[in-house]
């Protein structure tokens, strides 16, 4: 009852309607932008003209050769003016920072890794060492500092959104690890944090709209096991921004030690230490830190698994199972119509796929499992920074961009240099 | 990008947003309307205008005494007019239709329990059954069977919103009973079909919106275990309408024997029949359809764990166990910011409540538990139709009744008697 609708909205609505069709296509007619969004050729002409004047577009003239009998001015390509605004997106991790920097179009013009010490890492001491990082990243790149409009964090471990920090994470010492408010101090830019493995829906959705929309959920199996959300046409993240953490659903009352302590948790049956743990005959309540896991874990088991290494595919037949509950559980509960398994451990998959399946048989009537689809999709590091990166991008379209024409003309002094050919 | 926005949109909203108000508050002045729905005095005035001449709303001059300076016209308060529409709500469950008429106040005018034979209800007979059942309601009725522009259907079971049937249920002897398609046909009214469980969060919406909004998930504990889910402020279903179907998620694997015919569902171990067949010592293999339930199973276990009987408070013990490890679950994936228990077995969840909340300590590391409240609602049969009324009602508000302003006037034909006094 509190949410008034008006005049503003619509425009709003149509300008990141076209923002996000011409950062899509990359460049366009005003006729086919107007058959991508159904907007009528008055809207078109009347928003393309603002985002003009206000430089988050330019025009370009069509090289493709003229055919010979066509007359009038020469076809008009409109692009988005990738100087128009940038957005850093952080990945957080244990030990390292990955920053990338993307300007208006979405293309990544520069990033960088920067190491930390997770050991040291804590409340007092990372928002400013965080704060730096970026600064510097920012100060490096070619970009004007001013034009961030956006930054977007990504963490591995439990985030909570309503107060913007890092709750708990295998990357930090510490806990209660403020993100958003130092941000927010620090640049005068829109910030935002999030759990890592939710950024994977927002690439997905980005990348294969027609495919991953609608309500689905990814898996992503590694050295923990997480979860992304996509419910209804959007991002989900639960009350607190906690949501979608599937490894610490428990699979078995007493069973596996899991990394976070508890007993039982899915990741503790599925996670890299999980199964190096078992395929070398550790008791399974061996402590995971104990685990000599290394960056090569997935590759090496699979690797056994293929050459018919007993206790590795016992190991896998075990894990597949456990996700198959896992996955059963999930289904009961949220009824998507794909899922999405990646991650590093992906390559192990084929041998776990036998008995996933038919522990989802066992676990899940049939009924509330015939529409979904099992997608396993390679696991691409990339991931994560795309997710950042392109709700980054759907946030500043939604946002101060779409606002922007509804004040009609911006001061010149923040005005992009536009570069109408 | 083919969502286009345009001016109807708002007009729309601002409608259903005022309609939503006064059917809240039963009578309003305008100058409360615009308090309440922080809409501009000129769009109330615009669009209670509209709704008077469509007779959609009613003035009413208030009879509150006048103060004994105040000058001008009376005070004339708004009110929505009962006349303008009729909903019909619909319950099916074993052997019974449940059959609600409300009018667009939300008043339920008259109801009516009209039995069935569930064991020969099959997707042949059951449509003809049910149309005509609501044409004879309608009939008897003292509403003009064309007043009727809702009629929303909930059941017991599995549905499938995409092709409008039942899948499954325990009221049928068939599958895939067809639902919407047959209602479409012999009425002219909008028709829906939902599971019974997930008109319970729309109910507590309606009735405390303050504390049910947002983010929260309802368990109803009863001869099955259905769930409802209310996610980011609106009713979430799923992609096929099978969502939430927390009784069927597995508790433990190859465990106790579920109604549904596979083994080890959290149903297994709270249903009446499941807490009934521990609590007499009877395998947890035994046919459910043999354990001896009746309409008291319920209160009957709850006075004999009161009266401290050893196998029922072991029975419950083992039930509020189990009930922990479906929320620690339910926790990890949706991250909600209350858990509603309900349902006629709310009266053992006493008996349950220390091993519940014992078992969601043991499954969940704290940090994915620490914002959740846990509500124990009584049981109230009226829930599934006040959440069946109060969908139609918002569905009303968004659809025809949004949308008729657009057209500025309705042909006076089609105008619902007016009563302004």
């Amino acid at each position: 009852m509190t949410k008034k609708a008006d005049k503003d909205q619509i425009r709003r609505q149509n300008r990141s309607i076209i923002l996000q069709a011409l950062r899509r296509e990359g460049q366009m007619a005003r006729i086919d932008l107007g058959r991508a969004t159904r907007l009528s050729p008055a809207t078109i002409t009347a928003i393309t003209s603002d985002m003009l004047d206000e430089g988050l577009i330019v025009g370009i003239e069509a090289d493709e050769p003229k055919a010979p009998l066509a007359r009038g001015r020469p076809r008009s390509l409109l692009a988005l003016n990738g100087a128009a605004a940038s957005v850093v997106g952080v990945r957080l991790s244990v030990n390292s920072i990955d920053l990338a920097l993307a300007d208006f179009t979405g293309r990544i013009s520069c990033s960088r890794r920067v190491p930390f010490d997770t050991a040291r890492a804590d409340r007092d001491s990372f928002p400013a060492l965080l704060v730096a990082r970026i600064r510097e990243f920012v100060a490096d790149s070619a970009v004007d500092p001013a034009s961030v409009r956006e930054i977007g964090v990504a963490s591995q471990g439990i985030v909570d959104t309503t107060t913007g920090e890092i709750v708990w994470s295998p990357a930090f010492a510490g806990r209660h690890i403020p993100i958003v408010a130092p941000l927010c101090d620090a640049f005068s830019a829109d910030c935002t944090l999030s759990n890592d493995t939710n950024m994977i829906t927002e690439a997905l959705h980005w990348s294969e709209p027609g495919r991953y929309s609608g309500t689905f959920a990814v898996v992503m199996i590694d050295y923990g096991v997480g979860m992304g959300l996509f419910l209804d046409d959007h991002l989900f993240v639960g009350a607190t921004g906690a949501a979608a953490e599937i490894g610490h659903a428990n699979h078995i009352p007493g069973g596996a030690l899991c990394r976070c302590g508890r007993r039982g948790c899915l990741e503790a049956y599925l996670a890299d230490y999980a199964l190096l743990r078992s395929a070398t005959g550790l008791a399974e309540d061996t402590d995971p830190a104990r685990v000599p896991v290394t960056g090569r874990t997935f590759e090496d088991l699979a690797q056994r698994a293929g050459a018919g290494d007993r206790a590795v595919l016992d190991t896998l037949e075990r894990a597949g199972r456990a996700l198959g509950y896992g996955l059963a559980r999930l289904l009961a509960v949220i009824d998507p119509q794909r899922v999405v398994l990646t991650g590093a451990g992906v390559c192990t998959v084929p041998y776990m796929r036998a008995a996933m399946d038919a522990a989802l048989e066992d676990a899940l009537v049939e009924d509330l499992r015939r529409a979904v689809e099992i997608d396993v999709v390679p696991w691409n590091e990339d991931f994560i920074r795309r997710g950042l990166i392109a709700r980054a991008m759907r946030r500043l379209d939604r946002g101060i961009f779409a606002a922007a024409g509804s004040s009609r003309r911006r001061p010149s002094d923040a005005r992009p240099q536009r570069r109408t050919a």
